[in-house]
């Protein structure tokens, strides 16, 4: 189970790293949205291997099918089915897997709960499996660029390693962002998170590091009271994230370190509206959006896969040592700015249909 | 929406701060499970207010009634339906809340969200709505010390404001929690801590600070691998919570700060059984439990309420001031201890009863 | 499980015939619509026993409280929580339940799923859990009335046992069901069943009948292409009524007698739009609704409660004799009306909100 | 939305009949049940068009093929996803439908509901999209025959328009079945179904009837008492499938027309435990099942595809003449038997499920 999120604009992702293939399926798209392969892939092609000299260098094509719920270029309303058949299958590259678990990967964990699993690489949990979650965010995007005109969701580098970025939210654009390898928007920064993931993989090492993810024009009123708060949503969606440790909103840890006088977010009158002075909130109050920037970050640990020997254990339960070998990311930051947004965006269009639901009472509700 | 929470073991809570009560429905307990009102009261005195001389003090009696589910001592498998009633309604103490919005609570985005709002209190807002989630936590740590005999979880505070606890998670006892009015298992600290939070009163401020939850005696395997992973759960949970403003499993933050080398858990045989030898995945791998301690953090933000005149903006759209006036917590951690601990049995007893569901067809997760 | 329906209006029923009491918890409902207490009572009223010389002669008095969701007369979007105290307890009257299975009821079945059972009375399989159904039937229906003006749902008696009533559903009012005890529009026939009834009643046997369902006034549009059909919820919602067996919908187990160039529904443009010459269909197609009338028919079987020696076994697995004796309602067929009423409101309530989620897309979404 | 079904076994289904393809994601499969895709495609064979000379000419070999969830010939616990490339596409043959709407199918509904439909073919509407059902209604009963080693479900028609069979479910099996083209195991009753069907091939007309389905080796225990019970869930199944109009359990509608005392089962004690006397139960009590045979019948509409003229009217609202063409099946009845086997699998392999999570904490339903 597990395989699904959302509630109203509901996914369901599946697929093994080796095997047929992997995909999603959308339910609860809007219809007459419009809607290409080419949308999806401009977002998949952000999330590939083998972008730049510092990723993994697999080349994985990742070319996605739209094999339903779409028609003459639009969306029917009904479940849209996206498909990317694996290619690059060298089982024979994780034969030791097979007996042996890899440190902080969920070889063993998997096995503790099935007592079987797919070692030909990492399975269902390999990254690869975020594939059906960046095609069904992008579709999620483009619905809300239709229930919020000025919708933008945006993440980016603020940390690798012990190197931090100068970066103000309100200011970022997506130029920026994608202007470098690292998609770090402070380009004093890039370079020296450059030159550090290239010496960690030099080393056989890796580097985790922070996302920051912006989404402006988000209307006031979505999120739900208790359990499914906007933040609430969005943590669960950034920690099912693969390497994610952490999830903040707003002031965050920080947040802690500070007196309820110097924290509390003024309101003021802006451009007519009600808005905050500051933004401690992160753009939610009380689980609820307030109208300004949502704004959070997520903690993604260095890679477990590693150019290193290291000590484990076997599934007969002998200690031994893994043999350093294979390709690995020395740093999933960059590749995982698109899957931050795409996450996001999926929260948010499934609380925007929430919302819709209830509101604008009066109108009729069959002008389709 | 959103009142709701969990796949199995799933609770619905009702109620705001003023009205007749509150409340939560628990669908999906196990039979014949042993429970009085005793074992849920027992929790919902640690979350009341009014326990110390450093927490609120209003005098909420707060007696639950055990309406359904329940006949002769045990559980029926049927929906155990749990009440509180309200009592300390002084609607006139929040007149000035019917046309001003408090800054940093959620007197605006309800109103953006519902057009309505119950401005006497919070309403739905209010932390009273966390009895319900303690109460149905009592009954889920019932269920898990079934499942599972050595489990327990136990939170305690770590931070208030600048103030860092040393604790090592391993060692901690309840007895050490709750021998002091801070929840805090570090004597040395737990005196500065109580005079941060008494002159914070005194200057009218509030202050917040870090909670830190392990569970023990968690079997592998509990956690489905891709959204509803064991830490996404539990983010969410947390998240949920008033006032929340972070989460982080493990090693956190501060993961992004290691190298892969230093980071990965290597595993170890350990009285016979798979182990690892740290644990920086805080006891999960992959979404799912390895069978470490399960350890995790929340960092809450310093109270919204505090006793100072604040600027803000009324319901007509006009810039005010708020005059400092009202009861108020000027520090929720100690209170905020056992509602953490009830959010994480929740999550621990879903995911229990999920993997009962298909575990192995004849080997079980536990033997009760 | 299984105690929670609908996906946006969501409900939760709780409670025992003995015990504290029963309820629900409705959440999903739209803010600002206006409810009473008086509202609910008085479907209530209609649900309840005692109301007529053929019903049962428990005098339940069934005074519901609202606990919350409301505020000064209108819905917060908030749980409304309802509640009914038990009033009646004589479990000494069941005592021998305890050890003996009564045919037909559920005493074996829950036996077996639960290893433990509440014998005071029906428990959780009693009809008093109706109580919380038409509770909130009574709010989906004010809700329904918002959506589509001309929304009205109507329920009423065509058989009881082999007398069956003339009917028009196109033609049917309230004050026709309502104005005579078996709730069947059909003046000549009521006499019949009465008679029937009564009978019966001094048989110390049970009859039971058909009931037809009508909902006036529901736009084209609602329903789901897949399993979520209208008529596949309505269904669900039937079947699960105590003593229920059996559903159609329009031309219903008539159409397997009849040949498609017979039953297909020619469409014709009426009063500017499209409808059909027929409604053979009952309102549905492909799962969808067309703007026709809803109509379908449930068949409940004779009560099993009857006043009459009956072979069965006991707990400890012996066969014996249950005797006679108990209060009981010799056909449970009008106090089914407004339960059948409120059940097929909360479907389509679920649905319009399900459709609202979706349709009108280019209106603002926070218009509130 | 609306095209997932069952809580813990549960099933997501998506396609077109014209468009890529159409198919099934399976969440909660349990792990290690053999399974490969000759399993699946042995019942696609027998849903499939073109068997026999009176169902559909249309050839469509509808191969299977598993995408992932599958892992050396045993199940993962993994999604499994399964997929059907759609080839017979000829879009040109349903041109006309482009424009006008066909009596009692869904394209006129669909156009309300979602203002866009693919014309080409039945879109969602489609008994194609079956195929997603049977594929994993096959996986759901190799499910089930582990969980309980008696298990089996058998689907036959019982009447096709005015021809009724006769027959004794206990008796039926599955050679009598499958043996002659309309799965009937009334032999007398096959040759003059048959004759009917023809003749109202050659009159351009259809023929509806009925389908029972018999399951054997369900343990006691299995449902959910209030809304999720047992033949709740069955009748939202069976009322989901395409031209169904009716359900019905055990003594169904004809229970009406009997008295308590005749229709209630009496207990008895049977090769050492509680059985029923008669079955008129069907085999669930208080939606719960109690170890006897599920029996329940669905009525089937005669086909809407009828070789006629038939009056409608054109999406811009003109009254006009479909004229008579295309393929179709004059009866669907042997083809839909497969697919009520496969959703009467769903719903039990999903209930067993939900009472392994919650059963008796050492005991189990069934030793596999």
């Amino acid at each position: 189970m597990g395989s699904s999120f959302g509630q109203l604009f509901r996914i369901t992702t599946w697929g093994e790293s080796h095997g047929g293939g992997v995909g999603v399926v959308i339910d609860g798209c809007p219809p007459r949205i419009e809607l290409s392969e080419a949308d999806i892939q401009r977002e998949l092609n952000r999330r590939r291997p083998g972008q730049s000299a510092i990723v993994t260098p697999r080349d994985e094509a990742d070319r996605c099918q739209i094999l339903s719920g779409v028609f003459e270029g639009r969306t029917l309303g009904t479940p849209i089915s996206i498909l990317v058949m694996n290619k690059d299958a060298r089982p024979e590259a994780y034969a030791d897997m097979k007996s042996t678990y890899r440190p902080s990967h969920a070889d063993f964990t998997y096995e503790a709960k099935y007592g079987i699993r797919n070692w030909q690489g990492g399975g269902r949990a390999s990254a690869r499996e975020t594939i059906g979650r960046v095609a069904a965010g992008a579709v999620a995007q483009k619905v809300l660029a239709r229930l919020s005109p000025g919708f933008e969701v945006m993440a980016y580098v603020t940390h690798v390693y012990d190197l931090a970025a100068a970066i103000d939210p309100a200011l970022v654009t997506r130029e920026k962002v994608e202007g470098n390898a690292i998609r770090c928007p402070d380009e004093k920064a890039v370079e020296k998170m450059i030159a550090a993931i290239e010496e960690a993989r030099a080393d056989g090492d890796s580097l985790g590091g922070v996302i920051e993810c912006v989404a402006r024009g988000v209307p006031a009123g979505l999120g739900e009271p208790v359990f499914d708060k906007l933040e609430a949503d969005l943590a669960k969606a950034m920690l099912s994230l693969p390497a994610s440790k952490g999830f903040e909103i707003g002031s965050g840890f920080a947040s802690t370190r500070m007196r309820g006088s110097e924290h509390n977010d003024a309101f003021e009158i802006r451009d007519g509206k009600v808005g905050t002075v500051t933004n401690r909130s992160g753009g939610v109050q009380g689980g609820i959006s307030n109208g300004e920037n949502i704004l959070f970050r997520v903690a993604f640990k260095p890679t477990s896969t590693i150019a290193r020997d290291q000590k484990t254990v076997t599934a007969s339960g002998e200690e031994t040592t893994l043999a350093a070998r294979g390709r690995h990311d020395p740093c999933v930051l960059p590749r995982a700015v698109p899957i931050v947004e795409a996450m996001a965006a999926l929260v948010l269009c499934d609380h925007a249909l929430r919302q819709k639901a209830i509101s604008d009472f009066g109108l009729r509700i069959s002008d389709s």
